[in-house]
């Protein structure tokens, strides 16, 4: 078996995602669990990376581990502090050491970004980020990431000017799943024109998105909506309100999305008929890139 | 103990409310209990709803007993089919019969209103409805009913024109309880200076409130917002962003509200700084108020 020279860590709320990398810094294995930073007590971390990461510890040599994401907020392993904008996403020099109890690790955290006016915070994206700046280092436009918490980010020489985060994914499992719509919503084949006409209501009359959202229900008990058409119009129509909201970054801009398949698509898409013609690039391969770029900046600390 | 000529039921999807009258159309008793619709399946309304009244039951006689609200929509006791807009509220003559075992009970639920075009339901509030223009008949103008699924209702003529439904009760309980921003939000003394900023900064751009929802987080990690401040300022953004969207109702409009005291002097508060000066009424007695009206149009039907 090969010799892992490192371990990556992407460690969110939800989950905890490994790389182990070779001395030539290639990733050849990759494991995932659900013991994401939600769920675990400040004793749980090691452990948890300890069951991941087992087949590659060696009781000769200490082996480097750098995370980036919710494991270093203040509910997390170890808080790293943040960094805050304007600046260049952080290298591993900015990394805070975790004291792990175990001898054949030795654990670094990325710090998140804040920024202080308007509020607002990022931890893991800044990772991202600075992954898809190793490939694209010219890079000035914005940057959009979607998820629990989309981020929209302004990119410039290099740095992150500014951003600002909308609570989208998560009102969409919460209203999905946990409110009164969820009587009339299921999964099942995506309705693209009802997402499109959710975009598109929600673009026009945004400040009417809790009324629209609410006629997501009614339309499934008086107009016959049907469930899978239901959701695709709630995804739309908490998108289009994104949009609305989100249209100082995206108009007139040249604008990547960092995301998974299916999200990026639908993000695409509905800034495609804004007339605004997004690239997308894949979060997984990006997020490693960025753990990379930082661990070569820091091998000297490690 | 008086005999209960009749019992008012006020059945939502969390609270089961009954009121015991005399024979003069008096209340003299009042019951509750958390058997709402929501945790009861079909079968378990009827055991629900004698627990309270048990008192009240006679072998010799049967007792009218007529209800309003989520008891009866589709997943409730029997479904009383909507009526739609434009119409007066239900009168008595409109309630469903629901077959009853008990042979000491004879059971009506007043029907709920739909609009076809957009898309909206009410249950329960109708029944308000009725009970404002029982003491106010010549009331033209705009009704709020603020709860869970907050109401702007356009009457005029005694009708029900139109109305919008807005998700904004909900949509605080899961954000202050199950979202990201739970972690920051406490109840605590109501800061009012927190709450008006939350109205203002969502008027001015009711199209970024998924953002701003997310400040209220970002605001606690970098800004020290406190807890309780947090809650005061969640409050007014979603109510900000309701106003918005409801300003076709209240802008110029005579208004009424009907809600309970706390949640109507928000609102007051609110509609006063954008200069309209609405008169509020107590929910409860409202509904009782309605629920006798009806009672009174369909005495030779029970």
């Amino acid at each position: 078996m090969t010799d892992a020279a490192w371990i990556a860590v992407d460690w969110g709320t939800s989950n905890l995602r490994v790389w182990a990398l070779d001395a030539g810094g290639q990733a050849f294995a990759a494991h995932e669990s659900d013991q994401g930073m939600g769920v675990l007590d400040r004793d749980g971390f090691e452990a948890a990376l300890l069951t991941l990461i087992a087949p590659y510890l060696t009781t000769d040599r200490t082996l480097p581990v750098l995370c980036c994401g919710m494991v270093g907020s203040r509910q997390g392993w170890a808080e790293a502090a943040y960094l805050t904008t304007p600046c260049a996403p952080p290298d591993g020099q900015a990394a805070t050491r975790v004291p792990a109890k175990d001898p054949r690790i030795s654990v670094l955290i990325l710090p998140g970004i804040k920024q202080i006016s308007p509020p607002d915070v990022m931890r893991g994206e800044e990772t991202q980020i600075a992954g898809y700046l190793a490939t694209n280092p010219d890079f000035d436009g914005v940057l959009c990431l979607p998820g629990t918490h989309t981020k929209w980010v302004h990119i410039s020489l290099g740095e992150i000017i500014s951003f600002q985060t909308f609570m989208t994914g998560e009102m969409f499992a919460l209203l999905s799943k946990q409110s009164v719509l969820r009587h009339g919503i299921s999964d099942g084949e995506f309705d693209q024109s009802r997402f499109d006409e959710g975009i598109s209501d929600a673009l026009a009359r945004p400040q009417s998105i809790a009324a629209q959202l609410f006629g997501v229900r009614a339309g499934a008990l008086v107009a016959d909506l049907q469930p899978s058409e239901a959701r695709a119009r709630l995804s739309g129509l908490l998108i289009g309100a994104e949009l609305s909201g989100a249209r100082p970054y995206w108009l007139g801009q040249n604008v990547a999305i960092i995301g998974d398949g299916g999200l990026s698509k639908l993000y695409r898409t509905a800034l495609a008929a804004q007339g605004v013609d997004a690239t997308a690039v894949n979060v997984t391969d990006t997020t490693l890139r960025g753990l990379t770029a930082a661990y070569e900046s820091l091998k000297e600390k490690v």
